[in-house]
């Protein structure tokens, strides 16, 4: 295959007409088919229904310690339900808390409460003129929004597969005291995949603020989410690691079972160090009275212990993995000698990140969803909705079926190409 | 009986020692009894353990649209649960949100919102210089807390049996526009069991708040709960009222299943104008991606519609009525012409107020305490949990067996009888 920007205008405006041949063909199937999202497909949903039959009218709903957890009580989660999130998060129990459905919720709690009162004893910022927060791009879209949504000014980062420019993160976060928090997604990130290296999360843990009032937001989101038993990535324990730094209290660690059970009905944890964990219950103390017990007590029965996760996530794997497989296949036969394109060869998590030649990623995304495949928006993956390159595209290969992909991918790969041949042409 | 009013030093020394004589025998039996929250006792959790089987394995767990509850979507409530909240809310389901375990969360994130963005559109209320709250008393602890926490000037409304003083309501309402809400739980009032009357409801329809991002905070916790079957309390629906009155806007309603279902593992729901219920759903796009909507489906299973409701209801208050009736009956026969105190007599709801001597209350609670009966903290009914006249003290029968109760209800008794003896001594 020769490289497209090696082609001659006349070879471009040909292959140009064959494209656009192929595009009409195609828009006239209606298509509707679904990548945006980083959902489970239902056949991994089906894996957890055993979890619907672990809870009915003749069990105990007492945990271990004979509360009853249908009742009010037991601001911070059952005992048993700290273990198995501890072992997940890699922590002991008494530096665990746990939370409703939604680790996003925690976060942007997190955020909230640092508004409105500020971090272990520090002014609100609220009160201050600029809070700022670093953000590695490409990210997850949500992180973004919740910041955005409290008016923190965002300062780009960009991602290598070691993790975020630390450099840059050091020079910020040790000079500039409005510099409050960063966002990180430290394994299987969102959306390349990479895993930040033992390099990487020693310098975060001996980073020295210029904010007292300084957090590390650790969204380990997908730890235990490996596609390949024999072929994972590992991350250093951060709360580990920055204890022995002398920096105990500077990150926040966030999991959840979302992608592990129901991502609508899971359990959601923080790991941080006990005086971290004494702030965060000075606020719950008051805004609630308890998140669900009883679904805590499912997930334990359910999973029991850190095997049962890990043997749970070999069944998901199973089913994921061929879908990521058939994505890279799709985009290393059909795009892997054009020079038009790179993308990431993830371990685990949810996502492939796609970069377009500059200014192209807007056009591909609208292409597809014209014919009917509907991407993450380009330009998501960075603060305010604006990819500087417009390069970037987020590629969620879980939900649809493996056929339903097998068209979506070539819908995909199609309007890749076709923008790219466009684009050449402006020049 | 003879009036402790009535009676002469000399009566009330030898009075005093008798009773004095009691209490100690009382304290040598080491007690270990809770009368201080709101909690359903372990008998009226068991009404509810059908709901740990109408979910499992083998049922399909979409619902009615066809979304899969285990996934993530649907931000404000799967339409079934809707209707079900709807209807024991009095509204519309258009005019329902549901969220998750705890109605107050819900109240909690609706200040948390105000403070940082504001009330449709209006400044946030971190940005002002005051933001006050009117707060009926003696009332709900944990609304208070939330204000107090928000650093909010709570001022004390006197309530009667027919709801807060609204000529003072009224007042304050349209006269200062640093008040921005009102705490109200309108039925089976915390702690008195009063219900607001049609004359109330209408007057806080027609508010006119200087305000314009004044709101009432309508907590209508035990809207269902009943005590008895013939002589039940009645509340205008304030929605409509509100509408009706040209400001459909003022009133956010919150509504929960925690004490119909499982306290800590039900739903909640707020009902409000289409207006503030888009407002709502700005914060909650950003704050999550989503209730526990398999916790939504079971409810709708196992209740299916307001009669199974209300049918569910008729159980509850078969195991408590026995419980208010006992509490009732000791204080007639114990304290009813001793001319020392008063009380409430609900018809629902989960509490009765209990009004000792000036200056008892305290004292009273120390006492049972002492003797191995847990109150509410004296002072927790108002705003600061300072109780101005130090009188109030808040009487939960719910949650101790019939036998238990006895028990504590001979103490309590005891300790009233004592405190109000050494305190007409003082004088």
């Amino acid at each position: 295959m020769k490289k497209y920007t090696q082609m001659s205008r006349e070879e471009l405006l040909t292959l140009q007409q064959e494209l656009s041949g192929e595009y009409e063909k195609i828009k006239a199937q209606s298509l509707s088919l679904d990548m945006s999202r980083g959902k489970p497909g239902t056949d991994q949903l089906d894996l957890s229904m055993g979890m619907m039959d672990v809870l009915h009218s003749g069990v105990d709903l007492r945990c271990e310690t004979g509360v009853d957890c249908r009742n009010y009580g037991v601001i911070d989660g059952i005992p048993e339900a700290k273990r198995l999130l501890g072992q997940m998060s890699e922590v002991p129990p008494d530096n665990i808390i746990i939370y409703g459905n939604s680790s996003l919720n925690v976060m942007f709690d997190s955020i909230a409460r640092s508004m409105t009162h500020g971090v272990m004893g520090n002014t609100p910022w609220c009160k201050l003129d600029k809070v700022k927060f670093l953000c590695p791009v490409p990210g997850y879209d949500r992180h973004f929004k919740i910041t955005e949504f409290f008016g923190i000014e965002m300062i780009n980062i960009p991602m290598s597969e070691n993790g975020p420019d630390m450099d840059m993160v050091e020079e910020l976060v040790s000079s500039d005291p409005a510099v409050k928090g960063i966002w990180c997604v430290p394994k299987y990130s969102n959306p390349q995949g990479y895993t930040y290296s033992e390099e990487t999360v020693a310098r975060f843990a001996r980073l020295k603020p210029a904010a007292p009032d300084f957090r590390i937001y650790w969204d380990n989101a997908y730890s235990i989410h490996h596609l390949y038993d024999d072929n994972q990535d590992f991350l250093v324990e951060i709360l580990g690691e920055c204890a022995k730094a002398g920096n105990p209290d500077i990150v926040y660690k966030f999991t959840s079972t979302s992608k592990v059970s129901f991502p609508g009905s899971g359990i959601a944890a923080v790991a941080a160090s006990k005086a971290n964990l004494e702030d965060f219950r000075k606020y719950m103390r008051i805004q609630t009275i308890g998140h669900d017990k009883v679904n805590q007590l499912r997930h334990v029965l359910f999973f029991k212990d850190l095997d049962g996760l890990h043997a749970h996530m070999r069944k998901h794997a199973d089913l994921i993995r061929p879908k990521f497989e058939l994505v890279l296949h799709a985009l290393d036969t059909e795009l892997g000698e054009l020079g038009i394109c790179d993308w990431t060869r993830p371990h685990g998590g949810y996502f492939i990140s796609f970069d377009a030649m500059e200014g192209c990623a807007k056009a591909i995304v609208a292409r597809a969803k014209e014919a009917g495949v509907i991407l993450t928006g380009a330009g998501a993956t960075y603060p305010y909705g604006k990819d500087p390159l417009d390069s970037n595209i987020r590629i969620a290969p879980t939900y649809p079926s493996i056929e339903e992909l097998a068209q979506a991918v070539k819908v995909f790969v199609l309007c890749v190409k076709l923008c790219s041949v466009e684009k050449l042409l402006e020049v």
